[in-house]
């Protein structure tokens, strides 16, 4: 990014061509948990961190914080947490609906080539308080934007994210050693997924389906 | 959205010239403070709306309420809380930043055309509590996402939004009659923007300036 003094390009152009294809990504971007397991190009990831930090912040306090879980062991006691809430959800159905969550496949802890946790940093100085003060949550609400950003940056070059959140947040927080100010926002697969698809894996399993927007729109 | 027997098409084809393009609309989105007063097209907020209903939700819940503010006394009451928020950050700042804060322009209130309050509804049971339950804070997060997606259409036609979080969420909640269960996520000022700029606003009135992305990622 540029220093204090930027230097400005001219502002491009989003044409009608440009604005289908934006709501084609939003439409076939999936929550993915089914990946092949060949590795992101050398490269892909460092790319992806770098577009996801052009996400907005509040007071630009850039509060993300990217660890890269490579590590065996860790990776291990990950999938060993998400089992134990995963098996807590399942007992916590209604038993008319416990058959069907067993079936859903929740998480892509196993084939994803890159496993990747998010944080926020609470603690952060960056930004000089700007903007969280009555809304302290907003360091939060900047990282997600931040996962998001780079989920379409993804999609668009061909690579599925799955969001895991059916995991202890502090346990993980403590799997990875993260400073105490850090709170686990996502913790993210990354690779290929073995299929596209423009409709929710939970729609076609048939868990719940999506509804009228006009439906949440109000007026005051 | 298509029911419980989706029809399918192709996946589009993501190419290089839209990947390009998607990077400058990171680049380009700001959080805009300084509105023309021309009104949205007719229909431009029910479609970006819809957009937004496009993003992903824990659980397929769709937790979004979009509440679109247009009583006068309603805003001028959205308008005092702003104020007193803004009053009392202005006093909480270090003496030596007091005067960089006061000359901020931090809310397009008065000229923004279009006034959008989002909320996370947390008390639905669409999606059965699927991915909330060691997480509640995924209902939020989905809120945040659309408002996101939102924001980046909105962007793609020209249209700039400015995410206002120098608010009381409890008193701008009671100002629109939400109701209990509704946490207000953000307060939205839509329009077209008085210019256009690649550089975030604060960085440019020298509040703060970006890092290098990779001094936000760790490896474990």
């Amino acid at each position: 990014m540029s220093g204090a003094s930027p230097t400005r390009g001219e502002a491009p152009e989003f044409d009608a061509g440009f604005q289908a294809m934006l709501r084609e990504l939003f439409a076939w971007r999936r929550d993915v948990r089914r990946f092949r397991r060949a590795p992101l190009p050398e490269g892909c990831l460092d790319r992806l961190i770098d577009l996801a930090c052009l996400a907005p912040s509040v007071g630009l306090s850039e509060p993300w914080r990217f660890v890269i879980v490579e590590d065996e062991p860790r990776r291990e006691a990950v999938r060993a947490c998400f089992e134990a809430c995963n098996a807590g959800a399942l007992g916590a159905q209604e038993p008319d609906r416990a058959g069907l969550y067993a079936r859903l496949k929740l998480a892509g802890l196993d084939d994803a080539p890159c496993q990747l946790a998010v944080f926020a940093d609470r603690s952060t100085s960056q930004g000089h308080g700007l903007g969280r003060r009555t809304m302290p949550e907003m360091i939060e609400y900047s990282t997600v934007i931040a996962i998001h950003t780079m989920w379409l940056a993804a999609r668009a070059e061909g690579i599925g994210i799955g969001w895991v959140s059916i995991l202890d947040p502090l346990r993980i927080a403590s799997i990875l050693d993260a400073p105490p100010d850090w709170k686990l926002i996502g913790y993210l697969c990354l690779g290929y997924p073995a299929q596209e698809n423009d409709t929710p894996v939970l729609q076609e399993q048939g868990w719940e389906s999506r509804r009228r927007p006009s439906a949440v729109v109000f007026r005051r």
